[in-house]
């Protein structure tokens, strides 16, 4: 038996352990074919078999329509950051960015720097612990689009209703880190990015649902790997694929599949975040909740005590009780749990127990 | 025991069987960390050391020099071929390049979308069997850089001598399908660059060396992950890396250094080399290669056959003796073997005496 901790990493992050066995299981020899899924070509029966089936599941499970295109790219949501205003927003043009945390921030400093970019919210003063209302958007109407990030890794807050773009806007939205967490209605975005180093796989494989208007926005003479036009064209084909983290991907939404789809997996990711929340809420201040109530994330989790000094021992001894991945990002201070799809209902009673009982000791 | 077979593919491409148990063995459980590679974040010790010793083999085995960066990347050679002129080739500069094959053509390809782009070589009348001569190439005393493909996986041609650039013009090399195959001298080079997929381990990892000197051309407002000297200065951790692709790379250069390093692996390619191309060249003209002699690939040997039935009949009756990924590339026909370090002597023996029984069947 191997030995497994409790892995509230914030990704790459923990994944389903039957999706790593069947990976270990199939690792010199992938269904008799006498290679690792490493070792085989990007054009073999056996690959196109393992994208194109990936690509169906995730169509299923996401209900994603037919005149949307699925892309398995590489760099990030770091590079789609750049590829995204390289490729919607026309020169001359101006884009619509919400800022609800690190990484909408980020977005915004890549797309200014190719272009146009607007602001329309920005909860630094709140140090981005809320979402806007809908008041508090200044959209521009001729937008090429309206971006924003579904959950915010850092600060744990998570769109539960998604802005409403002005009429002929395209939504865009970076939903990395809540990926395949719940139920969505694609027909409402223009454009879905996700790293899958979260909820979708592992690190090197960035997955990107385009409607195929979009496409149609790609100006001539990009460079090839930043080209949507022609990566989804190609079914991601053009050059070698990640082709082993596409695998993974294939597994784990296999598994998604299993456990009931997006509807049963929101229903236990619901249940793990309402036990951890209230573990936050019962602790009597001890524990304190960065997000504000309405905009909690049921993914990332972060929270702070009353001193460093404790935060620190709580770390300490966490990772001895085999809880990891428990420390806060620096920018929020604290601590952080992340409570992605693989992370069992297990964890979080392991870690509300340890909240517990390490709160008792303090006092 | 898993079933293996002769794996030929031109990448992704055959991984040696150690590697791949060790990673079937850490599957669940690294090194007792209780998780697996693709599971630990990329800021762990667990995953600083896996990057870092990747690094130190890698320079301890290539002889990198202290002014060279190594950067582990996405995106493959292709994403390389438009961050080369983005970042080194200043704007209203024009860039040299040697075109002895389809992966050159592609990088002027990408190099011509972004500015001055001149082709001082190119192979095509001779269907890419050759390689320059010194006198042939029209070299700019004023390029940013001169280009050149080490080994062209498609037509199997791979220089000995390597171009000289004129004083002052920095040499750019992509090493993708002949990296790790022989001992280099970085110093010669500017910067090489080689995607990870035929010699270094699975696709969704790029290994680019540069000279800190050329990290200064990059320009102001790139975005960072097309930015060489920022992903440099963050060793490759600027955002997530692909993780478990850079994992198995370390592996892969453990793997390298047990036996013998580079010349012990270029001793055993060479042999693995001479015994296919005298199997050919003993056949009296019923296996025919493609690159003239001097230019003969130690990696990738296409070769042509009386007729395409034959050719097809071959690869038909290969595959029922396990020898997979024979088939050339439709631009050159007829068959390839690619037999790349992690191809194991046994595996061209096995293939040899194949290709002598075939010959005699069809006499």
């Amino acid at each position: 038996m191997s030995k497994r901790v409790h892995n509230f990493n914030a990704g790459p992050a923990v994944l389903p352990v039957p999706v790593l066995e069947q990976a270990r299981d199939e690792m010199l020899d992938y269904q008799g074919c006498g290679m690792s899924v490493m070792e085989i070509s990007h054009r073999s029966k056996e690959f196109e078999s393992i994208i194109q089936t990936a690509e169906a599941d995730l169509r299923d499970l996401m209900g994603i329509p037919a005149n949307y295109k699925v892309m398995f790219l590489q760099g990030g949501a770091t590079l789609q950051f750049a590829m995204l205003p390289m490729n919607l927003r026309a020169a001359g043009a101006s884009a619509d960015y919400i800022v609800t945390g690190s990484w909408s921030n980020t977005a915004v400093k890549e797309a200014k720097k190719l272009g146009d970019t607007h602001v329309v919210f920005d909860a630094k003063a709140d140090n981005y612990n809320r979402l806007p209302s809908a008041g508090e958007l200044q959209l521009n109407p001729q937008a090429a689009y309206l971006y924003y990030c579904h959950n915010e890794t850092i600060h744990g807050v998570e769109f539960k209703d998604d802005p409403t773009p002005l009429a002929g806007v395209p939504l865009v939205c970076d939903m990395s880190s809540d990926f395949l967490s719940q139920p969505v209605n694609v027909d409402k975005y223009a454009l879905i990015l996700a790293g899958a180093q979260k909820n979708a796989g592992p690190a090197g494989v960035t997955v990107v649902i385009a409607r195929e208007d979009m496409l149609e926005r790609t100006p001539a003479n990009l460079p090839v790997m930043l080209d949507y036009k022609l990566l989804a064209e190609s079914g991601s084909l053009h050059n070698t694929p990640p082709c082993y983290s596409i695998y993974i991907v294939g597994l784990v939404l296999k598994w998604l599949k299993g456990l009931g789809g997006l509807p049963g997996m929101y229903e236990l990711n619901r249940k793990k975040a309402d036990l951890l929340y209230k573990a936050i809420d019962n602790s009597g201040g001890f524990y304190r909740g960065h997000a504000q109530a309405a905009a909690r994330s049921i993914m990332n989790v972060p929270f702070r005590m009353p001193s460093e000094e404790l935060e620190e021992q709580f770390v300490k001894e966490a990772k001895k009780a085999d809880i990891i991945g428990i420390k806060g990002h620096r920018s929020v201070g604290g601590l952080r749990a992340s409570i992605y799809n693989a992370l069992p209902m297990a964890g979080v009673e392991a870690l509300v127990q340890f909240m517990q009982e390490f709160q008792q000791k303090a006092g």
